[in-house]
């Protein structure tokens, strides 16, 4: 390692935050154009790439965790000049120009950066209520997903063992706050588990009565859709069994009831897909944030006084053509690339390019061979934009051997209605429980 | 269920604790043979039925866990006289013939039976140093599993992140205690992951130069096998790199030291497949254990003195031609259908059947392509037990859907040395961690 840095002395010293879409973006830039220019280190505190769009497949039983996610190192192995670390990034100082890790084996290390990309992205917000998260989990991590699908099955389960109707009700009535594409995927799916891929496995109940109660504090589905999107999605939800109410606003979450001002929905299962916070490290840099917590970026994605950090992803606030860009993965591919393109223009002596997002369309699916599609201005819904879905869905899946994998359990899933991740996982560090001890 | 109870008042309630192997066979036979006669209850503290042989594979990122797991319920969904419960069985009442039960959500419950088929197998044993186990998981469930290959991935992060040489030296020293098959396939799996899976991956340091040691207190690996196979396999396994001890007894385990009489081999990983211990709820039965707490049956597969309750799989201890008979899946599915039966002969008024085990071979793999096999006393080493071991493992997947996903997965290792579920699973139930936190 010693030779090996002196002999980079000359080369500029790039730090990347983030292995997600943003992050990895710049890093394959830096990791190909840069080579001799740069060497660089990417800091994740997760030793993986997430695919995050199908995450909820995950958290619905139909993936497998493995099937979304990628080893960063395995990703950037052929760039020489890359170094992957996995660490907490705990602080950032701009004056030193150095970033603080931990990396929860022993004593605190750091990095000292030439030119630094703040790729951490966003986490779930609670609207100032902390104390719902214990009893409504987000789902931004993989092992988010897991416990959301751990909790949707041990529902069912608990339900099988359940004497007391009243009680059962609860058991088999689902919630989810917030109808984008996230709320509207997993409301979908639920609805689906109970309707079809569990409806004869119970004996003392019938999963097909379950309940999927989807909150909207807006006036429709997929608010950032066009309208006539939105319309059918909704139809489509309605078709599903879906219970969508726009215009709820929740005032309040505990272990068995959601509030949405005077009603009380008796539920032990709440999953929130409502709010987003940028993560907490964009407080360090010091210069200003929007509401969210997002940072207010210069047209070069650096940040105001600084040209040596970069913000990209889902935690820059930027407008174009008078709005706010969307915390889209297109969003963040494209800003990640730019970013590295232009330390390399910094480091040439070149002047560095401002970025102008070009949207490819967005799409949300809604359960079973349905969608909706919005592809530069045209709009589809059903079959067709599910089979769009589908195609760009895999083609942009990271790896080779999880695009084939993920491709055969869709078809497996589509002809037969089973999920094949019907697995309650413990704890990875559980241990056997004590004897007359409580499962988890 | 109150009408369906009545109806069904005249049939015999049979209680199988435990979906493993023997349960599962149990079940099958009860669900199909024993339709009208008796209706089934089957408890799990887990919601699904483990493909064990394998789980070594998910432990060392070859596998997903649903790859090798299927949900009980749908194994048994056709079976109408069959309910499953997920719960933990605290205490066996043979007095009362009932079973008590938790399902960690509410009040206990209990189950009276007519016959009880006890089939809920082993647990990982410490020679009497229970306080080892935090230092060096064994290898029996899913959430086992998920923790090993997160503390054998883990250590190779930790060491790039590590500057000191002999702290990076303890984090890629890798020691599996107990030269079983468990132990053989563990050992040979992180050889593989170090030298070639991982060969590119680090910047830091060499991963091709961890070492791997497996420790054994008989004086030869494989010891359930034929003494030449245990040669050939102790072969494969120094070709692999794997730095084999015999006679190697451990005498203390630390957070990163193994002791083995008074040589300390300083490592941050330790994997136990040294010892088993029958499950605690043995113990309710009041009846003969052996050491390891296997219960001595009678030939018919029950309890002396009580021929209602059965107690089949890796639990019964049982001679035949004078040897005890081996913790194996065979043994644990042949005596699973001769246990269900005897229930039906009983119920018919027919005397029961004496067990006896048809040995159909035993297999072991060492690392890629290389297995060793005893069948029907024909004795195979090499890459002709591989495709042998591969071709009956494959066959034995209960579901069927796992069968083609794992022949995918391997066909893609086998041909690019890659592993698809290199992936650190945080817990569950993981929240994001705090800011300045510790990642788990």
């Amino acid at each position: 390692m010693a030779e090996a840095e002196m002999l980079r002395r000359e080369e500029q010293h790039v730090v990347v935050l983030g292995g997600g879409f943003a992050g990895l973006a710049a890093a394959r830039i830096l990791g190909t154009r840069g080579r001799r220019r740069v060497r660089v280190t990417i800091v994740d505190r997760h030793n993986h790439h997430l695919f995050q769009p199908l995450l909820y497949q995950v958290a619905t039983a139909a993936l497998a965790a493995p099937d979304i996610a990628a080893p960063i190192r395995k990703l950037v192995r052929s760039y020489a000049n890359t170094t992957v670390l996995l660490a907490e990034v705990t602080r950032i100082d701009r004056v030193a120009h150095k970033v603080l890790l931990d990396d929860g084996h022993g004593s605190p290390t750091e990095l000292t950066y030439d030119h630094l990309v703040v790729a951490t992205g966003m986490q779930s917000s609670y609207f100032g209520h902390p104390e719902w998260e214990a009893h409504a989990p987000g789902l931004k991590t993989l092992g988010e997903a897991l416990e959301i699908r751990n909790r949707i099955l041990r529902a069912f389960e608990a339900a099988e063992n359940e004497p007391d109707v009243a009680r059962r009700r609860e058991l088999t009535t689902f919630v989810v706050v917030g109808a984008g594409p996230t709320g509207v995927e997993l409301a979908g799916a639920i609805a689906e588990i109970a309707g079809r891929t569990l409806a004869r496995d119970f004996r003392r109940f019938d999963p097909t009565t379950a309940r999927v109660i989807l909150l909207e504090g807006g006036d429709r589905v997929l608010p950032s859709f066009t309208p006539d999107l939105s319309e059918q999605a909704l139809a489509s939800m309605k078709r599903l069994g879906v219970e969508v109410r726009l215009g709820a606003r929740v005032t309040g979450v505990e272990a068995d009831v959601v509030r949405v001002g005077a009603e009380e929905i008796r539920t032990r299962t709440v999953l929130w897909a409502a709010g987003l916070s940028a993560s907490p490290l964009t407080k360090d840099l010091g210069v200003e944030t929007d509401r969210a917590g997002r940072v207010k970026i210069e047209r070069d994605l650096t940040i105001p006084g600084d040209s040596h950090v970069y913000v990209v992803g889902d935690l820059l606030s930027l407008d174009q053509d008078g709005k706010p860009l969307p915390g889209v993965a297109q969003v963040a591919m494209q800003s990640g690339r730019l970013a590295a393109e232009n330390i390399l223009r910094t480091i040439d002596g070149e002047p560095r390019a401002s970025f102008r997002y070009v949207d490819k369309g967005s799409m949300a699916t809604i359960g079973r061979a349905k969608a909706v599609a919005d592809v530069n201005g045209r709009r589809f819904a059903g079959f067709f934009a599910w089979l769009l879905w589908l195609f760009i869905h895999v083609l942009f899946l990271v790896d080779f051997r999880n695009r084939l994998a993920v491709l055969f359990e869709w078809a497996w899933a589509y002809l037969t209605w089973q999920r094949s991740s019907r697995v309650i996982l413990e704890a990875p560090e559980g241990r056997s429980p004590p004897r007359d001890g409580r499962e988890r």
